[in-house]
């Protein structure tokens, strides 16, 4: 069901609501619901993969809107990893594109860092930087010593 | 003349001057000093150009050692855009690197997103995600009217 566009003015509440709102705004190709997340900052920054980086509120709506005319995408954000200070959360995301190709399903992956702040309406989006990872394998390295040794 | 060790405690009191260390430490291929820019948090990441994400400050430590190991890197910032919240700081940079070649000298840059939190022994950075930009244009779109028009 889509979302009604009443809920492009929810309050929301922690930096979770504002990258829900966030990646349901990508998959429903939802141009105004998308920009309702980001910070009214000058400043805001985005990087699409492979792209050069935009400054600005209309910018960055010009960006996506771009990014969003061939349709919807079918994303998921996965393995976050958070760091929540006072005021703020960075958070690094494996975004898990969804494509059907020639010869089936396939799975991508593009690597993310969203930040968000709290400000009096709630909290925003002020910085998405994305890159490409790797086709099909988890771009990840890890502390983990089951990964390093 | 490269930084006496005893620098690599120095207190960080702005995030200006933990991103001063940060890229100083690069261009001097000081692993310990650029290290120490780093908060000590098992969920800090990094992401190299074209790379995949790396978590935690072991793991930092041994992508930033096989990044120096070809020898120290000639980048500047240039171009910081800041959005400053309570206790954190989000700075988007141009990275400009200078590489001589067989052609003479050339300029690329790279697109970087740096995320500092304030901590009780100073200013820390928590994520680095960078990725390539033009190999000569300064890869930037804004809300300028003279770049968009």
């Amino acid at each position: 069901m889509p979302h009604p566009k009443a809920h492009a003015a929810a309050l929301m509440a922690s930096p979770e609501d504002a990258e829900t709102q966030f990646y349901e705004a990508v998959r429903d190709g939802d141009l105004d619901r998308l920009m309702a997340v980001w910070a009214d900052d000058d400043e805001v920054v985005c990087v699409h993969p492979g792209g050069s980086r935009v400054v600005g509120p209309q910018a960055v709506r010009a960006a996506f809107e771009a990014l969003l005319s061939s349709g919807a995408i079918v994303v998921h954000p996965e393995h976050v990893k958070r760091v929540h200070a006072m005021g703020s959360a960075v958070h690094s995301v494996l975004e898990r594109i969804d494509v059907l190709t020639a010869d089936g399903p396939r799975t991508g992956w593009i690597v993310a860092t969203n930040v968000y702040v709290k400000t009096s309406e709630g909290w925003r989006m002020v910085a998405h930087h994305a890159s490409p990872g790797a086709p099909d394998e988890i771009p990840e390295i890890t502390d983990t010593p089951s990964v390093l040794h």
